[in-house]
C-alpha cells in the first residue's frame, strides 16, 4: 500500500497540501456542521488536469474524495473528515467565455456568483440564480446544490440556468455533457442529473450557463407588516393566486426580525419604519420588475390590506436594496446569537401557512425558539434553530426531526434548496421511499463504482 | 414458454388487443416512418394497474415494450415493430387535479396539451410548453421527448412545466419522483432523467406538471419580411442582442412559405399581405407578451428594417392568431407534397445565419430542396426534405448527414426538441462521445436491467 500523501505530493506538487490550519477549513462549512476530525490532505485544484490527477490517484488508491468549492454549504456535503482527499476547486475562479450574442457564459466552478453577475451587467445580463451567500458562494457550488435563492419565484433555481458541463469522473476521465444550444434532447439529460448531486457523482470544473436580459425596469418594493406570520402567509399566498408574479418574495417573522434588529442596530432598521414596529408579528418583503410593476405592488398592497398588513410601496432603487440587505442579514444575525441548525423545508404553496402553524406546535412542543424566513411564493422555509456549544442537541434533532416529517406529511419536502449532505441524510429514504433511494444508488453506482465519490454524504 | 398473447389476453382482457387495424396505426407516428411489420399487439390501458399488469408480463416473457401516447413523434420513437408489444396510454386521458393556488395540475399521460390549457385557463393559468402539434400531442408524450414548441425562447421546453412523476418501471412496481413543491433537492433529479427518455427508462402514468400565470396582456405581433433568409437570421439574432425577449420568434424561408401558401390558398396568406409577397426570400413572426410589448414591437420593428425587413405590426389578437396559423400549417403543407423527412437541429443562436448558408450549400450539393422553418430565437432549425415514396432515398439521408455534421461543427445539436427516436440513432455517439454514450447505457440498465424497454430506440 503506496503512502497517499507522498503520493498526492509527488505527482501534485504544490497544488497538494497539508497545512494544518487548511485541513482544519476543510472540517466546516457554513451550516455550523464540523467533522471528527482533518482530512488526510487537501488539492487545490488550479486546473482540470489536477483535478483529473488527483482523482486517478484517488481511484487507484480507493481514496475517498470530497469536492468542495468556498465552503458555503449548509448541509455538510463540501466537508473533508479522517482519511478523505479534498478537492478545493475555489482557485478555478476564471470566466473564461461571455456570448452576449448566445446569451451564455462559461465559467470555471470557484467563480463566485456575483462576479458573474457583476461581469455581465455591462453586457445587459444577469445570472439569475441569487442564493443570500450569492457574494460568496461559487458557481460550482451552486450547480452542485441546485441553489435558490430570492428570485426562484419568476426565475427558477438554478438549474433552469446551467446549459452543459465539464466534470471528471471519479476515474479522472473529463466528460462533456450538455450544450451550448438553449434546446438540445440527444440522449438522457445528464446535466440535470449532475445538478444537485452534491459532489456525489463527479467534480464540476466548468460550466456553460444561460444568461437573462437584466430585467429592463426598476423594481419596485412592498413591504408589508401582519399581526401575525398566519395573516402574512396567506397574503402571500394571496399574491399568488391573483397571479401578480412577483419576482421575490420573503417573509420575515417576529422573531428572525428581532434578531437582525439586535444584529444590525436600530439605525439599520429605521431604513424602513415598518420594520421597526417591534409589535409586528411578521412582514413580508415582495418584488416586482415587469413594466407594470407598480400597478402590480398596487394590487398587491390592497391584498395585504385584506389580511390585516400595513403595506407601503417604494420604487426607490436605494431604499429596496436597504430593505433586501435586511433579509441577507438574516443569516448572519442568528451566528451572532449561537450555533445555528438551519433547515430548509418546502411545501405547496397553498400549505405555508398550515406549516407555520405547526412550526408554532413544535416550538410550544418542544420548547425550543425557532426563528423562520421563508422564499413565501415558493413555499421554502427556513426555520432555525438556535443552540448553544459545539453538538446539535438532541432536543433541537427532535424538533427537526417533526419539523421534517411535518413538512412530508403537507406535501412537501426535506430540503428545498440547500441540499441532503450529511445533516439531512437520515431522512432521505423517508422521503425518497425504497425504490428511488435504491435507483438513486444505482445511478451513483454507474458514474463511481468505487463508491470513492464523497462516501457517507446524501446517502447514509 | 407461454403463448404471450394468450397470457396477455388473460390477464387483460379487453385492455389487450390484436386487432389488425390497431396494430397497424401503431406501425407508425407523424415522422412518416412506419416500421417493417406490425407489432404482436397493443395494450390500451385505461389504469395505472393495466400498465402495471402489461409490464410484469413483459418482464417475465421478455417481451419488448414500446410505450405510446398520441403516436405524435418525429423521431419514429414510439413505433412498434415485430414481437413487440406496445404500451398506449392515449386512453389515460384524465385531468385528475388542478390547483389553482399551487399553480400546478396533476394529469393522466393522454391529456391533450391544448386540453389541459383550455382548463387551466378560467384560473388565470397557463401550460406554457407548445409544441406545433399542441391540438393532437399528450402530455406524456410532451415529456417523454422534452417537447419544446413555439414559446421556448422565453417560457423554456416541457422540462421547465414538470414537478414530479409517477413511472412504472420496466417489472412493473410503481415510482414516484419529484415533487409538489415548486422547489426540491432531495437527492438526484429522477424527474429531469425522465423527461426526454423516450420511454427507455419507465412508462409515465401521472405527471405533476407546474403552470404559468397567462400572460396579463394581449401580445403584440411583428411580422417582418426580408430579401434573403441570412438577413431575417441577423434579425433575430438582433433582436436578441437587443434583449428585447420576444416570446416567439418563428422564421420561414421562402420553400417553406411557398408550400403553406399552395396547401391554404390566397385567401388564408392574405390574412398578412406582407406574406403574400412572392418574392420575398424569408420570414420573420416574432411576438412579445409583457407590458410593454408595444414598444419592444416598435424597437424590433426597427431592427427589421435595419437588415433590408419590411415590418409590420398587429396588436390584434385575430390577426396574430391567424399568422400562427400559417405557421402551424408549415408541417400539414408539407405532408401535402410528399412523404417528409423533418429535422431538428439546433446551434448557439450567433449561429443561426451560418447554419442557414450551410443548408443553402447542402441543398446545391445533394441537389434537395430543404424547406426550412426556425425556432430562430432557440436556434432550433426544422429543414425539411420531401420525397417520393415510402423509403428515405439514400441521397436524403447523405444530405441529412451532412446537415447533422454541420449541426455539431457550428457547437450545435441533432435534435432541438424532437428527440432521437429511430430516426437520429445512428449519430447519436457521435455527438455524445464514447464516455457518454456508456454512461448513459450504465443509467438505463439501472432502470430497465432486462433491456425490454424501448429496445432500438435512441440507443442504436
Amino acid at each position: 500500500m503506496p503512502d497517499p500523501i507522498a503520493r498526492l505530493a509527488a505527482e501534485l506538487g504544490d497544488a497538494f497540501t497539508t497545512q494544518q490550519e487548511l485541513l482544519e477549513d476543510a472540517r466546516a462549512d457554513r451550516s455550523g456542521w464540523v467533522s471528527a476530525s482533518a482530512p488526510l490532505g487537501v488539492v487545490r485544484a488550479h486546473t482540470v488536469e489536477q483535478v483529473q490527477a488527483a482523482l486517478r490517484i484517488a481511484t487507484e488508491l480507493r481514496l475517498p474524495v470530497v469536492p468542495r468549492g468556498t465552503g458555503t454549504g449548509l448541509a455538510g456535503g463540501a466537508t473533508g473528515s479522517s482519511g478523505e482527499l479534498v478537492i478545493d476547486v475555489s482557485a478555478m475562479n476564471r470566466i473564461l467565455e461571455i456570448r452576449p450574442d448566445d446569451e451564455l457564459a462559461v465559467v470555471q466552478p470557484g467563480v463566485i456568483n456575483a462576479d458573474l453577475d457583476a461581469a455581465l451587467e455591462p453586457h445587459g445580463l444577469w445570472f439569475a440564480p441569487d442564493p443570500a451567500s450569492k457574494n460568496i458562494a461559487s458557481i460550482g457550488g451552486n450547480i452542485a446544490t441546485n441553489a435558490g435563492g430570492l428570485l426562484c419565484a419568476k426565475y427558477g433555481v438554478t438549474r433552469e440556468s446551467v446549459l452543459g458541463l465539464q466534470v471528471v469522473l471519479a476515474d479522472g476521465r473529463l466528460l462533456r455533457i450538455g450544450h451550448r444550444t438553449v434546446k438540445g434532447v440527444t440522449g438522457y439529460d445528464l446535466t440535470s442529473l449532475f445538478i444537485g448531486s452534491e459532489g456525489t457523482l463527479g467534480i464540476i470544473v466548468e460550466a456553460t450557463v444561460r444568461t437573462l436580459p437584466r430585467p429592463s425596469h426598476e423594481p419596485t418594493t412592498l413591504v408589508g407588516v401582519f399581526p401575525g406570520v398566519r395573516e402574512a402567509a396567506s397574503a402571500s399566498a394571496a399574491i399568488t393566486a391573483a397571479r401578480l408574479r412577483p419576482a421575490m418574495c420573503e417573509l420575515v417573522d417576529a422573531a428572525a426580525l428581532a434578531a437582525v434588529r439586535d444584529h444590525l442596530g436600530e439605525a439599520a432598521v429605521d431604513a424602513n419604519p415598518l420594520l421597526g414596529d417591534r409589535t409586528a408579528g411578521a412582514s413580508l418583503i415582495v418584488q416586482f420588475d415587469d413594466a407594470d410593476a407598480a400597478d402590480r405592488a398596487d394590487a398587491a398592497a390592497e391584498l395585504m390590506r385584506a389580511f390585516s398588513g400595513i403595506a407601503q410601496v417604494s420604487s426607490d432603487r436605494e431604499e429596496s436594496e436597504r430593505l433586501l440587505e435586511l433579509r441577507r442579514a438574516f443569516h448572519p444575525s442568528l451566528e451572532a446569537l449561537g450555533e445555528v441548525l438551519i433547515e430548509d423545508v418546502a411545501v405547496p404553496r397553498s400549505r405555508l401557512a398550515d406549516m407555520f402553524d405547526e412550526i408554532v406546535r413544535i416550538q410550544n412542543e418542544y420548547g425550543v425558539s425557532i426563528p423562520t424566513v421563508a422564499h413565501a411564493a415558493d413555499g421554502n422555509l427556513h426555520p432555525n434553530f438556535v443552540y448553544e456549544g459545539g453538538e446539535v442537541p438532541e432536543h433541537v434533532w427532535a424538533a427537526a426531526n417533526e419539523l421534517f416529517t411535518t413538512a412530508l406529511r403537507l406535501g412537501g419536502t426535506l430540503t428545498g434548496e440547500h441540499g441532503v449532505g450529511l445533516l439531512k441524510r437520515r431522512w432521505l429514504r423517508d422521503e425518497l421511499g425504497d425504490d428511488s433511494f435504491e435507483l438513486q444508488r444505482g445511478v451513483k453506482a454507474v458514474f463511481d463504482p468505487l463508491g470513492i465519490l464523497n462516501p457517507g454524504k446524501v446517502f447514509a
